[in-house]
């Protein structure tokens, strides 16, 4: 019999297949309404069919991220989202058995990932008050540590590291010989970043997607930016064309149109303030951060109340373990994707 | 220091960093002109903010091919090109320390898995004549080889394998636990395929891509079909969302405009034979079988006629060792852009 890799033979995997056009997806964190019109319309213009039967060219878009992250093109490698990534990081760096520390709850490709490499997944837990101990992630990193991941903001509670809590854990991290990931896929929506510290440090890498606040999930675009020397170990595991053309095209737009992100920015707040006024004055307990998503306790279970916004096409999610047993997540957006949620969730979530 | 993995750290690879926007790419076994206006601009109509917003949904394309194949579901993974199937069968059926096995010359990046997966790269070359012995390859199997990787056609040579030798390479194989991998990225351009043998064989994967007769290469997709047993593990092993939702809609529409396959390889045929004519009728010794490219002995230094054609706007490729050691390959296309690359040829290479 042929061999199998361990570690994926037995792997538990989440596949989706639901189908949902047509409905308000507020279940995965993506922009419910998508990009203005007029920049899609653009875009598709540069869709030729010589421009899609050629492999694809990265270095612009490089050099575009570069400037605009005010480092320099070989501090950045673009991925497959943000998620081939963090493959790609473990390939190069994850210690055969080593750790890889993260909070609980987080994005569950981490462990998703832990797991699929062989590594041992260390996990210290958020308290029932939605608070995770900085001193309690420091205390969890020893020479065992081969990669520590943070989401920053945490999805899906919201809050987010400072910066001090972040140089504490990365020079802890490079003490032990271990590589501190800083996940920014929620990074536009709040003003930290820890991307000014890759020049500082050889052991940090941060990510950014084009999936939530750029509103292209679709199209699979995100990047990593470090140090010199990490990225071109990132680069060797590379497959050698791994981002599509047409997310390539639409990335290039997104960054170079004047005032788009801003202009994303405030229809996302203004929608998620709304929601967040509307969950509050209809009584319910609420948890939100920094990010594009609102956590509440519903008046029923959980899984009833998602089954029953469901038939409304109006799609959360929820959590089957921990701390957040029994909450509910609803991404949110723009004003009329939150008034179409809100009252749907007012027709179904009583007694 | 962090860690790297040993296999990554020091690898060698070859990056594309050229902006071919505007010239004549015979340099990759491209499609040179694209899909039909009509097929690209139907297309577009389907590509709005919202579409490209939600993450991918591949279950309907999987349904479609599986049709076109008449197999099911169960036996077809989509995946980031095949490359990305290659990658993932790498990931998932390596052997630690054992051999991967093809021939020599052939796809460039299966030497580089081979090296990235910490794998022994066995090779049978083609000799002078450009012939390689299905003999030589069944003696090459062993206890050792965890993986065989046939490119049918293989380019650039352009033979293939027949039925019964890959039949008995398949047989050979499964007594010495190894998988056969037949790669048909040109499948399009002869008339075999071994898919039809996946319900016989528990270790055959057959890869398939879009992006040479389909003209997509820029999407980045392809797939992996298989033994149930086999696609499961490399489903374990994806990403959750592999494939943008773009390359979807491209690859469904491929598959279902009637008659479309069929005018793309007439369009292909016309030009290639076309060149195929001109470049016998110029003197050239040339080497062509089954593939969307030709080979030719140049007049001059290979590496200088390349330089020369390229002023002119038109790319070809050379061979820098073994048997195609100064041989130029040129991809075949329409009609139209083999007259440009004849004309180019006849202008440069002469003393």
């Amino acid at each position: 019999m042929y061999y199998v890799n361990p570690y994926i033979k037995d792997l538990y995997r989440v596949k989706y297949h639901d189908d949902r056009e047509g409905v308000l997806r507020l279940d995965m964190n993506e922009s419910p309404v998508g990009l203005p019109e007029e920049v899609v319309a653009g875009v598709k213009e540069k869709i030729t069919p010589d421009y899609i039967s050629t492999y694809p060219q990265k270095d612009e878009l490089v050099r575009i991220l570069a400037e605009h992250n005010r480092i320099s093109p070989e501090n950045i490698s673009v991925t497959g989202g943000s998620d081939e990534a963090m493959r790609l990081i473990f390939q190069c760096f994850a210690k055969p058995e080593g750790e890889v520390l993260t909070v609980s709850p987080t994005f569950e490709m981490y462990d998703v990932y832990s797991k699929m490499f062989g590594m041992k997944h260390v996990e210290v837990s958020y308290n029932e008050e939605f608070e995770v101990s900085p001193e309690e992630i420091l205390a969890a990193i020893n020479s065992e540590t081969s990669l520590v991941i943070l989401l920053n903001p945490n999805s899906p509670i919201g809050t987010a590291y400072s910066e001090k809590e972040v140089r504490e854990i990365i020079e802890l991290s490079a003490k032990n010989g271990a590589i501190v990931v800083v996940d920014e896929a929620y990074h536009y929506y709040m003003e930290n970043t820890v991307m000014g510290m890759i020049g500082e440090y050889d052991n940090l890498l941060v990510l950014r997607t084009f999936s939530k606040l750029c509103a292209i999930a679709g199209l699979r675009i995100g990047y990593v930016s470090g140090n010199e020397q990490l990225i071109h170990y990132i680069e060797n595991a590379e497959s050698t064309f791994n981002v599509n053309n047409v997310a390539i095209l639409f990335a290039k737009e997104i960054m170079q149109t004047p005032g788009l992100l801003d202009r994303l920015y405030d229809t996302w707040k203004e929608g998620h303030e709304y929601a967040l006024y509307a969950l509050k004055r209809l009584g319910y307990r609420v948890q939100s951060g920094y990010g594009n998503y609102i956590l509440f306790w519903p008046n029923k279970d959980s899984k009833k109340l998602i089954a029953e916004l469901k038939e409304k096409d109006v799609w959360v999610r929820d959590y089957g373990r921990g701390v957040l047993k029994g909450w509910v997540r609803v991404s949110t957006g723009d004003r009329q994707s939150m008034e179409r949620f809100v009252q749907a969730l007012q027709l179904v979530d009583h007694d």
